[in-house]
């Protein structure tokens, strides 16, 4: 039988009353209040890596996190993710190693029908996330469903990124364009 | 004799140092000091919607959530909020029914002048917001004074709306334009 | 010596990791906690101010406030930032008189290197943000690092501001760039 949250995850059309997402989400909700409220660094750390999929030995997120489930944030070593990061995780976000998130940034899977009819009967839908290696994301970035980023992206400040792009570019704007490439090849592992 | 809340909310010159003002802003600063620390999602919407001109009784917020007044937003029923939705409602902010509004979202009905001169001293000017039915605002949208929005209209995540729109269109970036209408023919009541 | 701070303060490259830094931020991320639920005005601004290199007389700032150092914020009289204002502050930002700031907005100083090797071995650099007297930030305004901005300067909601501009111009979008400039030959002395 298939769950909900399988459903969700998969980013088909799926129950946002079902009980054990209700759950989750009040248990998150809950653990955000006293992470957000915990001023120290290990505390607060260790108290986010309780509730995502996977993250690194290195990891460090600020205050003012939000995120819906947990159980779909893959996170790589070496993470750091400023003040403010809001995750919406009804389908999997997957960050790489080496991450660097600027404050106020949003990465938004849920999508909701563009029908009307549709949408204001609750028919929730999504898309993955994913960012590759090495990624830095600007302060105030958002990236949007469906996004997969390559390895060695830098996304400036303010850009809203609607489309997925290959390695080695930054970008900006919105919708966000290539501004320009960025000579890696002195890259070796950290 | 007209108040300054009067003169406020009709969009003129007012005194934003009247006391009545003053008093309401501590008001809706410590409750929401309150509501943005419960996590409890029945007693949270209950005590925001002591807040408001009007809601319905189906009517959900989440945390994070920030306005000034209160007294001069109208939200119709199905009602979602996400994280992080600010509402400077010096002027009436309405929102119609089946509205479902994504995380770090911010309507300003707020206007300063352009001039220097009147801006540092204080006047204080502002427009109204209003929002058709089954909208979906994605995330970190920002919503300008005196925009007028139509009917089902979605607006893409982080999109800047400096003008108003009518019905149907998806709107996106910044500044925000038609980005492709939408077939609405098959919406009934919900 | 050159201590790790004035060599951050400078906008060289620094250790992120250095006691002194590290002992400065968990103090203001503590304090912070306090400043941002702390309803009462006046106590909350009195905090503030304690952490900020200069600010006036006139001062105030309302909830969700979060920077880093404080020891690099130089803000003149009469100064006006509403809602989650993000100031990173590993360089010196210096706002003039007379300045309104939106909800929501970012002045960003701090700077990753675009090749991927140096960023992952945490080379952190940066550059100063100077806003001249009289600037209103409109809500979500997105502000870079070693962005210079002259007198009267109004920006749009919305807006990121990645290069330099003078005095007396209205800027919008992303890219901001000039979208009218303003007649304040009536500008007197506040």
């Amino acid at each position: 039988m298939t769950t909900e949250r399988a459903k969700m995850t998969a980013g088909e059309a799926f129950n946002q009353f079902d009980p054990e997402l209700i759950k989750r989400r009040l248990l998150v909700r809950q653990q955000l209040q006293t992470i957000n409220n915990t001023p120290d660094n290990e505390k607060r750390n260790a108290l986010v890596k309780e509730l995502l999929a996977a993250t690194g030995p290195e990891f460090f997120v600020e205050t003012d996190l939000q995120f819906d489930y947990g159980f779909n944030i893959y996170i790589g070593n070496n993470f750091f993710g400023n003040y403010h990061l809001t995750l919406l995780d009804s389908c999997p976000i997957r960050i790489g190693q080496n991450c660097y998130i600027g404050p106020n940034c949003g990465l938004y899977t849920n999508i909701h029908p563009l029908n009307a009819r549709d949408r204001i009967h609750d028919v929730e839908l999504g898309a993955p996330i994913t960012i590759g290696d090495n990624a830095w994301l600007g302060g105030g970035v958002t990236i949007l469903p469906g996004v997969t980023l390559g390895q060695n992206v830098v996304v400036g400040a303010g850009a809203v990124v609607t489309k997925s792009f290959g390695d080695d570019v930054v970008l900006a704007g919105n919708p966000a364009r290539v501004l320009k490439t960025i000579d890696n090849h002195d890259l070796t592992e950290r």
